[in-house]
């Protein structure tokens, strides 16, 4: 998508030793591209949070381990990978797509001798899972679009009002995102919309990168802090939401960042569709109970209790959480499968219910 | 309520022609007391909020009305009264318990022609208000209180979790406060009791100004993100939501700050009590109907758009929201009586609707 009126992905092949990545901790305060070069590059670009994402972290792996190919001896090549996909998992030990990508790279190669095929076969392959995340975005978007036309067709296409929470965005993946990808479709296929931006406390997700997104994108929007939507959704001002998940039960339960279930709780009562656009990749084949089964990360709480923003030029932390109190810091909420209307995949748009769900994945039975 | 071990109320007389006020503009990051010695000082507090909170602004009006007629000579002092009464009144028009107090204070004297009597008169009854305001409050406290003692004596006296929303909270009035009253005499009686208290945005009241109470008076508290509360009640980490009111309808609907409704749905979805303490005053006799009558406040943007922390000793405006995107302020939401437990009020405690309200107040049939 745009920025600045120029096409980007969130990472790209500079040149055949050099990727490209938008420094992501910057935005929206700073527009930066980081050069990764080295194993260590990438390293950093997971750990510290320049990229994120599962699907985004998991390209960025690919690519890493590619690039450590390139920068390898013929000799000590299929050691220094095995080591090389080590130190990349060790990045961010519970990121599925990340082992996943280290393993699927390892597993391309493993009947391969030739140094330089090695490293060609790589490099086509992290293209590969690149490209496919795109093509899965697409595809949610391709599904997607249908129900916010089928909005606009019922409002006589009257603008519709779709609300979001967090950053289901194309910068969470490489290109089209997932809960925004029927939001750009809509907007290509020139339907009226206008979009609701949850702040995202406590780590402004909605607010520094949706908002930024479909800023650049020229998308009509309005961020709101996080205890606007029931609100909204009481007076006729919101459409339909769409949310993405990071894990999603094979049941329907959907865990994604906290203060969804609120969203959720809230379009039930007022009969507002809530759908979570989500790649099948992101659906727990074995949890039956989301809410009781899904662990939740409880994060470090200086991100509640300091706030990042700008001053003049300066990007400043300020503490607005005075220090005789404390801060809990959950990170994801359940939405229990009877608040979800639907879930959007590449697949097509399916009930949140396992029989549903194992109609479009008839693989998993 | 304390701060820093000793007891204070918002408001207070210092001398016979100096009241003293918190400036709770700088709460929590600094204590600061303030003169108020002639009117335009009660301008500026009202109007600049350095008190807010509507009993706490119609005790200031009433003190106002006195130190006016305090610096006033005699020839003038019936002309300069209503004259100081319609320019507190302009401070904030749609402050209902300004006007009251202001009416009050001018009704008091209407037939006393002795300016030191009317003087007298006048500081008598600014100081009944602020009494009859504090006995309002302890009253919600006696009341609010068997409902935490109740649970806390199901649970063998395990701690019991109190979650509320913006502060409604001693700073609000002038002691006790409405919400937080039932857990000061909570505390008071020994129950072990443990407190959520929401961030609130955009305002953060919740974190600025109930987390510093609550710290003060060494109640335990955690803060969290609006986005949490559904959370904590899915996993059995609340026992009973205890909120204010800005204004009720005699049906039970609760007009109280952005963000309350959504914490109703949750406590509802999961079986938890949802109270909402309030002084009869902020009854509404003539709306039926709370969703669709009572007209909600769209704010300055800017509110959301910048927030204030503190950096080393300085307190900072930092902007959070990129210019690029505009948002927008909604600063009240109404939850519909079904979604309400009861009412907590000085008379004691009713469900929310008609019939149980107006057993409680058999004069407004």
């Amino acid at each position: 998508m745009k920025i600045n009126n120029k096409h980007y992905r969130t990472i790209w092949e500079e040149s055949n030793n050099c990727i490209q990545i938008i420094d992501q901790r910057k935005l929206p305060f700073r527009f930066e591209i980081k050069n990764l070069t080295k194993l260590i590059d990438f390293e950093v670009a997971i750990k510290d949070m320049l990229v994120r994402g599962a699907p985004l972290i998991g390209v960025t792996a690919a690519y890493a381990m590619y690039i450590a190919a390139y920068n390898s001896n013929n000799d000590n090549l299929s050691e220094d990978l095995r080591q090389s996909g080590k130190r990349l998992i060790a990045t961010r030990p519970t990121a599925v797509n990340l082992r996943w990508a280290v393993d699927n790279q390892l597993n391309q190669i493993k009947d391969i001798t030739k140094p330089d095929l090695i490293r060609e076969t790589l490099l086509l392959n992290a293209r590969e899972i690149a490209n496919n995340d795109v093509e899965q975005c697409r595809l949610i978007g391709v599904h997607g679009v249908e129900l916010i036309k089928q909005i606009a067709k019922s409002k006589n296409s009257d603008t519709v009002n779709i609300l979001t929470h967090c950053n289901a965005g194309w910068l969470a993946t490489v290109d089209w995102g997932t809960a925004t990808s029927p939001i750009y479709h809509a907007r290509n296929e020139g339907v009226d919309i206008h979009v609701w931006v949850d702040e995202t406390r406590p780590r402004n997700q909605g607010a520094k990168l949706t908002a930024y997104e479909l800023a650049h994108e020229k998308i009509p929007h309005t961020v709101v802090v996080d205890n606007v939507g029931g609100y909204l959704m009481q007076h006729g001002k919101v459409d339909i939401v769409i949310v993405g998940s990071d894990r999603t039960t094979y049941t329907g339960d959907v865990a994604n960042k906290i203060g969804t279930y609120l969203k959720a709780l809230a379009a039930f009562d007022n009969q507002i569709p809530f759908y979570v656009a989500l790649p099948s990749s992101t659906i727990d084949w074995e949890i039956e109970d989301g809410v009781n089964g899904i662990p939740i990360e409880e994060r470090d709480s200086k991100e509640v209790d300091f706030m990042e923003g700008i001053v003049g030029d300066f990007v400043q932390d300020v503490r607005i959480i005075p220090e005789m109190s404390k801060s809990a810091n959950y990170a994801f909420d359940v939405t229990p499968a009877r608040l979800v209307t639907g879930l959007i995949t590449e697949r097509g748009i399916c009930k949140a219910n396992k029989q549903s769900i194992l109609k479009l994945f008839p693989e998993k039975k």
